[in-house]
């Protein structure tokens, strides 16, 4: 099996140990205590759940500084993104060695995690501005991720942590969060040698099946692991039970057995664009991936980036920093003159009129009147799903 | 896919609108609350991850007498034992319709789930004696499940139940812990059709490994799903991580690919032999298993049930009242006669003698010395992490 990103074996950081977890938790209760932003508890899950491996906890300045500039830590760990618990007060926490990270996004902030404090440091807004641009590639504060970064605060408190849950995800999406212990071990189970993970947010098209289907073709994978992003709805967004009804309709229709699984991760997306596409890759290594689909604007926002900047960074990475592989997509459609679904790039003498492509508004206004999209758009058995949800909320 | 027990949809209690499961935690804080036995608790989360299903909530007591009395409820639905939430004290929830049901098992009791209340009655001294003489065949104070039963109290609070979290089972074994739903989809999506699952609470050894061979075998299953029960460990148990590595590596090397997978469930034992044995095939049947492994004394303790009492009960259970089908098994060894592991049942002219059986005191002493108890009995690999365990406790 495909090696973790930096250790030969998973270490992830949640607390396993039962009664190890019991007296810390309790113990928790009594310590200092800040209450983290979302996006540093976001950090905490993927910690705690292995996908950060090998990090141990969130990082100093100097290594902030280092993966924004030269995505590597001091150390040399290669690592695309500062993984940083930023907040503007420390009055709480100053000069206490071991304090309770508390979290935002759950009722009554239970702690979250334990962390042994190694430094708490203020970052100049120099700092601030350089990790910005470098991560973001621009500081427009109208871009959600630069906006996030930067209204959490300057000073970086870093060190180990030890993870005590893994917050909403888990139990808000319980069928559906897995940890990269776990998908590891499922992939080991089904007996998978080469496996491709898909990253999504939304039900799946037809566009994004044939698109995973080509993508085992052409690698000779045996595995697929569809990885959904889960979090909390923004609007217009499909809630997650209907999103997932939908992946595991097509799942069971459309994909041979043991070919694919359905899961997903818990993770406040950055919108960083080329930079998160590189933090995608190391992720899906973790849990145990050899193949990663990156497609179009992959994890972009607006007009930020370029359609293939999130596949051109790959160029940068250091030769053997990643042992996950990319597989780099365009946009897949229909076509009227071929007849079946064909990555766009790859249809020669193809205007844009030979392809069958819908806007989101479109499908929705055509999914809430009770009609079906095309065939070749989605498949029937989805687009029914999909069609009672958006009238249920009409009626409603 | 086989169906649940009771309906043709499996209709889990958990709440997974994500909205809908935010709001109820809120207005749930200001609701006026019951802290649940941990065996009502344990029922709780059994309902949310729908292995309890058809149940819509606790039993009321002529539900209760029912189930005890003729393994159905008053409706008609076949049911091996009593649901309920029994409490001492009322007087917080006395003539209030909605609830929280906090939880005893989690540092603070939040809250597990809401009730509709339906009822609130109190079963008598002699009801209580029928229901503990008819489930547990026994009203010896000494067995733990009557124990148990006895201790809560005798306020019977009734009534539909919405779950909001599946308790310690899933944030303290989070890789391990699944619902009903999950186990469902993953068999859906392995393309499993006849399914056996094997029920453990420690790990296992080379004749419960090749009694789940033969089981495969002889059934003609291309599925396995190892189901152990995550709970509060007892003195002398084995932790949690250390059971699982030990099950995890068995299925690595010695199960096919994609023919076996390694999960949990959480639930307080009842130790209730026959008609534990019977709930254990109920809910593998929501669980999608075709068929359970019925072994000796299955959930038994002491001496209270005859060691095939778990079987026989199976001829009571009325034609067609579950689709689930039973293997009945005997002990397994290695017999040194035939040079392999068999069903005891089935090794003609067998005296004792003829097979290598070490009692639990005798392989954790050997495990202890660090001396490997022999092939036959134990997988080498499986025996090293057990050593390498019991070694870290005598230098602890």
């Amino acid at each position: 099996m495909i090696k973790p990103h930096g250790s030969d074996q998973l270490q992830p950081l949640f607390v396993y140990d039962v009664a190890e977890h019991r007296a810390l938790t309790h113990k928790a209760e009594s310590l200092p205590s800040m209450l983290l932003s979302s996006a540093a508890a976001a950090n905490a899950v993927m910690l705690g759940s292995g996908y950060f491996n090998p990090l141990t906890g969130y990082m100093n300045l100097a290594d902030a500084l280092s993966t924004a500039e030269h995505m590597k830590t001091t150390s040399g760990l290669f690592w695309p993104v500062p993984v940083v618990n930023l907040t503007k007060d420390i009055s709480a926490i100053k000069g206490h060695k071991q304090i309770a990270l508390r979290d935002p996004n759950v009722e009554g902030n239970p702690v979250l995690a334990v962390m042994d404090v190694a430094a708490i440091e203020e970052a100049s807004e120099e700092q601030m501005r350089l990790m910005t641009e470098k991560v973001y590639r621009t500081t427009d504060p109208e871009h959600p991720g630069v906006a996030a970064f930067n209204s959490a605060g300057r000073y970086l408190v870093s060190g180990p942590i030890k993870v005590l849950s893994f917050s909403y995800f888990q139990t808000e999406f319980p069928d559906t969060f897995r940890t990269a212990v776990e998908i590891r071990n499922e992939i080991a189970e089904r007996g998978w040698k080469k496996v491709v993970a898909f990253q999504t947010r939304n039900p799946m098209h037809r566009a994004h099946e044939e698109l995973c289907h080509m993508a085992m073709e052409r690698l000779g994978a045996d595995g697929l692991v569809i990885h959904m992003l889960l979090g909390q709805l923004k609007k217009g967004d499909i809630p997650a039970p209907v999103r997932d009804a939908c992946i595991r309709k097509m799942v069971e229709l459309y994909f041979k057995p043991n070919s694919a699984m359905v899961t997903g991760y818990g993770f406040d997306m950055l919108y960083a664009g080329p930079r998160e596409a590189v933090l995608h890759a190391v992720f899906r290594q973790n849990m145990g991936a050899t193949h990663f689909i990156i497609g179009r604007d992959h994890a972009g926002v607006g007009d930020y980036y370029g359609p293939f900047d999130a596949q051109a960074i790959f160029d940068d990475v250091p030769k053997g920093a990643l042992l996950i592989e990319t597989f780099m997509a365009d946009n897949t459609a229909w076509s009227k003159k071929l007849g079946r679904v064909v990555m766009m790039r790859e249809a020669p003498g193809h205007t844009k009129e030979d392809f069958i492509t819908l806007s989101g508004t479109k499908v929705r206004e055509m999914l809430g009147r009770g009609e079906a999209p095309p065939p070749e758009f989605s498949r029937p058995e989805v687009a029914k799903i999909l069609s009672d949800y958006y009238q249920s909320l009409d009626k409603a």
